[in-house]
């Protein structure tokens, strides 16, 4: 199984989906900047991960389609706002919403999304009486990801960040919007208590063991494959598992050394190599990767609360993905 | 009845409940700025509508307080991106959000109130089978709300601005949410189809009404009781109902007057004098005063399909109020 080609075939039927739910409305500039970002396409994981876990429980992965659209509209909004805030000019190779229209029209075009993604939510098929609790668990996601955007912000002016901290940052930011997508499926499945709980902890480990594997990546992957120059991380001086590892456990000199050259926009590819060579060394790219694979190994245990399924086969793969791929 | 009274007894009593809505979270930063705009209290005239409608139908006005807090949360997010937009430092006596914390953290802030009003409404009791019709109708507001921002933020650049595309615009931007307050209120307090409809075109018609005499304040009030300069809205150069309609009506000499004082901040107070002047001779003062009278008369015909009570006079008083205020 090939499971980039699995993902991108249900991506491809999603596209028209997503964006049927992103017409109408006034005036023509709000409406194009609503749609600018889902437009791009991408991989839509977390739509994805909802019809694949709802095929996996009951067979049927149609039901759950607004759920799943609902999510990806949230998950652009927060790109979006994530652009602005940062002041980010690009996104998916095309320019930001902000760049491209202003950073009013960025927010407001945030705030229409996430109003429309629950009018979306609110087109979904639920079991009785659990529609409440569909959207406790989609709004609470929201409140999380807002969490998650807060203290990775604090974390960059903070020198007491720790490889925990980090963790609880990264799952708020990323990984819960992965565990509703695929309890919330569980849930307009009609899925058991056991793979309800199941399949939120599998999305939340995969989430987590994604973040770390590109955090990996951002320091060993070479150019080509990682669309940015090697060491730009390095050179932005960004607060990932592996520095924090390594500010923790290094000894001093080497820590002097690290601290020299992170976050040094004019650091010398030698002084990178260097820095690579003392993270690689004080075995925090060791850590990260058997911390990744550990999350890998629990998420697939998760598995065990399905029936077997080629959907259930496909969710394997996709764990093994996230943590072996190379981009 | 002293309306203000009413309403201000009603709006203290939500305090405390608004704010147990928007305890817990991290980082404290988030949660600081999460409360800041509700913690200065006000008016709360959205809750409390809803409050008083909720009292009309049903005699119970409890069972309607989550569905009040969220819209309060809403309105207070909107206001939290509004401010980051228009850059504007303050917010009633106390400094914006963005401004006491930065402006990520507002936005930020706004996003997470918006996720926390969704989880607070879901904690709504709703008579059997309407959860997800209340839903829909609090998120398709926020969407006209953004609409309506969109509208509002393209105005100030465009020449061609009407009456009935300003009264569009403030619709969305104002009058929805309190037409939505009523609505929600009259769904959770079981209500007819028919109260239902009227309360929503009730408070849709406040809200307008609303809108109109604060515009007309802007132009007539003294400056102690607005709280601002006389003239600083035709400083600013704001596109109002009344500023619209003489641009449409004035003769050629007399718009040429007015194009000529609006929007220069270094207008003189007789410049001033002689733009108030020439909007009341055009009629546009006494057009936009008869307009929020008749949408006075029009909400207070709507309330027919309430029973007498104390609350249905107050619903009343509010209506003769918000178009007779001097502040």
């Amino acid at each position: 199984m090939d499971v980039m080609v699995e993902i991108l075939k249900r991506a491809r039927m999603l596209d028209e989906k997503v964006l049927s739910y992103l017409e109408g409305g006034e005036p023509d500039k709000l409406v194009k900047a609503v749609r600018h970002y889902p437009e791009a396409g991408g991989k839509r994981l977390r739509p994805v991960l909802a019809m694949v876990v709802a095929d996996a429980i009951s067979g049927d992965s149609e039901k759950v389609l607004p759920l799943a659209c609902s999510l990806e509209i949230i998950h652009n909004f927060t790109l979006i706002h994530d652009d602005v805030m940062d002041d980010d000019p690009m996104r998916r190779g095309r320019p930001a919403v902000h760049a491209l229209f202003d950073m009013p029209t960025a927010i407001i075009a945030g705030d229409a999304m996430f109003a429309r993604a629950f009018e979306v939510l609110a087109m979904t098929e639920v079991p009785h009486g659990r529609m409440r609790e569909l959207f406790t668990l989609v709004a609470h996601t929201v409140w999380e990801i807002a969490e998650g955007q807060q203290l990775d912000i604090d974390f960059e002016n903070s020198d007491t960040v720790t490889v925990d901290r980090y963790l609880n940052m990264i799952e708020k930011k990323t990984a819960v919007l992965f565990a509703c997508a695929a309890k919330g499926a569980a849930i307009v499945s009609s899925g058991t208590e056991d793979q309800e709980r199941m399949m939120w902890e599998y999305a939340r480990l995969l989430g987590l063991g994604f973040q770390i594997w590109d955090d990996i990546l951002g320091i060993t992957a070479d150019q080509e494959k990682l669309g940015k120059p090697v060491g730009s991380d390095i050179r932005n001086g960004k607060r990932t598992m592996i520095v924090l590892h390594a500010l923790e456990n290094a000894d001093a000199e080497r820590r002097e050394l690290l601290l020299s050259i992170l976050g040094r926009e004019d650091a010398s590819d030698e002084e990178i190599a260097m820095a690579i060579q003392t993270l690689d060394y004080v075995g925090s790219i060791g850590f990260a990767r058997e911390r990744a694979l550990e999350y890998a190994d629990r998420a697939i245990e998760c598995l065990e609360c399905l029936d077997d399924s080629e959907s259930k086969d496909l969710l394997r793969e996709l764990v093994v993905y996230s943590v072996k791929r190379d981009l």
